[in-house]
This record gives C-alpha cells, structure tokens and sequence, in this order.
C-alpha cells in the first residue's frame, strides 16, 4: 500500500447508498484499469457492499470493506451527533484517516454532521481558525474553485486570507497552475466598496500576493463568478452558500423554461431530432455531476462531500476528485502557502 | 393634473441617453393611448429631447419638457455627487416630488449617485432608519419581490423587518395581494440556521405575521428564489446584490452555451427553424428588460433606477412600473404597513 493513494468511502451515505456509492466505484475502476496508484477503504454494512460489488462485476483487488453497521440519520443534527454517529460508516471513514492510513475521506451522507465529525477527528490546521467548504464551479474558461460554500456563516479578514491561500493550494493540487488569480466577491470592484472586513482582506491579499502562491485580482461582483478570470473565488460562508443555491435554482429555473418550451407543440419537438446532439452536448458540458464534491478544507486531512441526492455518475466524480486531491499532494501544498501568512506578520 | 399620475423622468441617464429615454416613453404613450391619468416631467437637454419626440413622432399632449443642461457622469462617485450634481438632470427629476408635484421620479444614471441625492433630498421616512433596492424577479408562479438588492451592505434586525413591511406594500400596490408571503434569505430552513440578526428577525416577523399585512413562512435557500412559493424574499443589502449578480452570471453563462451548442453545425442550425418560435416564446417570458427597473423604498417618495445599459423596451417597463406603483398607492400602503410595527413595540 505504500506510495498509493488510500481513499476511505462512507458506502452508507446519501441517497439509495450503498448502490450508487459501490456503482460509481466501479466506474471510477473501470476508468482507472492500468492504474496500480490508489486502495480504496470502503465502511458499510459488509453484507449490502459485496452483493452491489458483485451485481457490477467489481473486482475485489483494490478494496478493503470494513464491516460498520451503524449509519448517521439524515435527521441527525450536528448538536446531537458526536454522541450518536460514533463508529458510523461516516465516523470511521473519517477516523481512517487516523488509525487506519486512509489519505482522504468521503461520504454523500449528512452534511452538518460531517462537518462536526470530520473536526473533531481530524481537527485544524495550526493557525488556521475556521475550515471551509470548497467547490469546483465551471466556468466560460474551464472552471474555478469557490469557497466558503458554507461551513462559516461569520469570517473575519484573517479567515478570508486562510481561504485564499487554501483555495489556491486546492486548485494548485488539481490543475497544476502555481500562480492561480484569487478575487473576493463583493458588491462592486472599487476599493471603497464592501464591508469593514473585505476591505481588511483586500490590502492583507495585496501584501500575500507578492510571496508568490497566487496573484490576487481585487474584487469581483457575482455576475462575473462565471467569466472564470478568477481561478479562486473568496467570500464568507453565508454569501457563498447563497451564491451557489442562487446560482443552482437559476439553472434550474432555465432550464426547466427551456424544455418547456422545446416540448411545447410538435414542431418544436420535431426540431429535438435535428439539435438532439448539440443540446446533449451543452447538457453534458454544464452537467452538474461532473462537479460534484465539496472539499472540506483546513483541517489536518481532506475531506470531500458529495452530493446526497447524487447518483452513480456523481458519485464516481467525488472519488475521482479526492484521487486528483492526493495525487495533487494537496496537504503539502497547503501548508507551504500557510506558511507565507506566518512569513508577512 | 389633479388626480393623474405624475412622473418626472431623468431623460439624460443610462447608455444612449436621451434616445432610449424618449423612444421608451413613446411605448408608453403608445401603450396607453387611451388613459387620460398621467403626465410626465422631462428633465434633460432641451433641444436634445425634441429632437427625439420629434424623431418618433411622439404627441407633447401628456409631456413637460423642463430643460436641464446637467448631467451626472457615469464615473462621479456618491462622496462628491452632492456637490457635482446640483441641478443636474437626475437631481432636478428627484426634486420634482419636492418642488413640483411629481408622485415618482425615474433615472437610469449613476446608482451610487440616485442613492445619494434621493436620500438627500426626499429624506427617510419616520423610523424606517434604512431605505431599500427591491427588484422584481421573474418564478416558475409569477413574479416576486427581492429586497435589499444592494443599498445597505450591513442590515440589523429591525432593517430586515422594515424591509419585509415595505416589500409587501410595493407586492400588494404591484399586484393586489392583500397577504402576501413574507420570507427570509438563509442557508438553511431550521430555525437554528443563520446570523443572530437573522433569528432575531425571524422572531419579529413571526409576531408581526398576526397584524395581516403579510404571512411569514420562515427562511427560505438561495434555490428556492425561483419557485415562487414567496412573495416577497427579504435580505440585506450585500447577500441581495451577490444573489442578484449570481443569478444574472448564472442565467448569461447559460443561455451563452446554449447558444454556442446551437449554432455550432449546420444540423443543430437546421433545428432552429422548427423550434424558433418556441426558443422566441422562452426568451420572451425571461426577458430582463420585462423585469426592468428596481424600486428605492424607504423614503417619503419613489425612485425607480432603470438599468443604465437597458434599450428603449426596458426603459419603457420601468415608466410601466412607475405608473403602476402609484395606481397602486404605494406611499399609503407602505404608512399602513408600518404602523403594525409600532403597535406591536
């Protein structure tokens, strides 16, 4: 197992797990026959794995299964759930990391929890205060690492500088790019606009962009989230959450109009036959499976969330990205940005 | 003039002024060629205007043309404007309420500087301590009302509060609701989720949803912006502005690729001929220039700021919405409204 990448999955998490939890790792093996580089730890009801791993022909070589009965309720609350979820699917895939050689984590379970768990296990990073939740959005360029997506309602500038330098560690890791732009999202691109707080954030990022880890670009509004001039995109977890609901019930909302409309009567439906594989194709591009996986990042180890309501393909996206992850080196390169913030005071 | 709507317009703000202004003005006109119940205020460059009524063949009947050489420059920031911007044509249209009988004033200048100069001049109203930007967005059910866009980036409790009593009097002049659906911007529907100031106003509504101006459903998520089941979505001023710019990058980023896809052979070009119609059908009911114009409440009179960059078609749904507001006796309904917030301190 040395040198390989050890992936630990809750296979109990989200929903109809572990079918499409054990459907996607079997996509994801399949892409990745002629590799030998990863391991995959897998937490679940043993029984319920090795039935889904043999309805899809998987080859049991780069599997553990580690039998774990006790599964995290979607209605557990992150109050409540150091004292319930304890040697859950969750919980071990998370603990793997410590007792067990696991590099990452991941599970499609309970978001809330996760959080609780994942930082009490794993805790955070020396110096780093709050932890944030990352997430890969396309863009007109490629696409861009955004956070916090939701784990802080309230960050201070010190924070918003930790996320900088975290989110450009992530997308380093991912896309091999050793000088991503940074931007803050405001509610305008001059410097007087924003918050007490941004402002701060701005001038400490001004200084943090001459050591190197990333170039910071200022300030931009959220029309131009999308443009993908900016490789990280920093805000606090409040607005980025908002952010992205906004941004997925926009997508909806249009595309739900769209079909409608293409459905309406039979010469629009009709033209479905002659656009079938252009709208399929601008349907794949912007397919939000391709980007499931929210990456929990500053604590001592990475965890990733995937989507609960996700389904085989997703899934097989979120182990794929914690594979990139740790191939990427992501833990290192964080810390060697961290550094710099320690450098400038 | 007793009994008509009067509307003082800046003819000299936005891209293309006064052209667009006046060719929008002629859509009313045309529009509601048949009302006798309003009368316009023309703040701009004499000859300039003329020039355009004449242009499009526009009757003077209903029209006031009050020459005004001043403009407010695109780059006058709201630090200086009140010196700058005395008597120009943004300031002489907002003053009109003041000096000159108009009920409502409409630019599509310089937003920063409106703010400014319309606070300035026509003053807050009696203990609302902060006016508001509201939008109308178009949902799968209707329209609803989103506030504060973007005119106070930090918002206490009370503002929130000021700000769900104002939003539901502009819904019930717009569209004749009596109890509109109040709801909360949040990351979350459990009432635990979000800022104190958040729970703090989620406990104020809920007290002030017995007084009937509005029914307060609780918190809703960035996503369900678009279903339509609230009537009026009420925020603070920096999280409204990222929604509403994330919403605008969102809805372009996608129509721009479903663009590129169709476009992109002669097959997917074939298509079109059958589904234009029905592509036409889906742009027109999402058009942004039908949603036009965001409404400053909060001050003894109306604002409307039209966007700057919006043709002669959104610049005629923003005098639309002038007009309609008054017909629908805002200032009366948003005193109404207020009280029920001292009556219950």
């Amino acid at each position: 197992m040395n040198n390989k990448v050890v992936i630990a999955i809750d296979a109990m998490g989200g929903e109809n797990a572990p079918k499409k939890n054990i459907e996607g790792l079997g996509l994801f093996l399949k892409q990745n026959k002629n590799k030998e580089d990863f391991y995959f730890k897998i937490y679940g009801d043993e029984n319920k794995i090795i039935e889904e791993l043999n309805k899809n022909n998987i080859n049991k070589d780069k599997i553990e299964i580690l039998n774990t009965l006790t599964v995290v309720s979607d209605d557990e609350t992150p109050l409540t759930a150091i004292k319930n979820s304890k040697n859950s699917s969750m919980w071990n895939s998370i603990n793997s990391q410590i007792d067990d050689g696991a590099h990452i984590s991941l599970s499609a379970g309970n978001t809330g929890v996760l959080f609780v768990i994942s930082r009490m296990l794993l805790k955070t990073i020396d110096k780093v205060n709050k932890p944030a939740l990352a997430g890969i959005w396309p863009t007109k360029k490629g696409v861009s690492v955004v956070l916090d997506l939701g784990a802080n309602i309230e960050c201070d500038e010190n924070n918003l500088v930790d996320f900088s330098e975290m989110g450009s560690a992530l997308y380093k890791s991912l896309y091999g790019d050793e000088k991503p732009k940074v931007s803050l999202l405001n509610i305008g691109s001059e410097e007087i606009k924003g918050t007490e707080i941004i402002k701060k954030a701005h001038s400490k990022l001004k200084e943090l962009s001459n050591y190197g880890d990333f170039e910071f670009t200022g300030y931009i509004e959220g029309n131009q989230i999308f443009d993908g001039n900016s490789n990280i995109i920093v805000t606090d977890g409040f607005t980025g959450n908002v952010a992205l609901k906004t941004a997925e019930g926009t997508a909806k909302f249009l595309t739900d109009s769209l079909k409608e409309s293409l459905m309406e009567n039979f010469l629009s439906k009709f033209s479905l036959i002659f656009s079938y594989f252009s709208l399929k194709k601008f349907k794949k591009k912007l397919d939000p499976r391709k980007y499931n996986g929210a990456i929990f990042l500053g604590l001592k180890g990475p965890v990733v969330k995937s989507h609960g309501s996700t389904d085989a393909i997703g899934f097989y996206h979120s182990i794929d990205l914690c594979y990139r992850i740790i191939k990427g080196d992501l833990m290192n390169k964080i810390k060697n940005n961290l550094k710099h913030i320690d450098a400038k005071n």
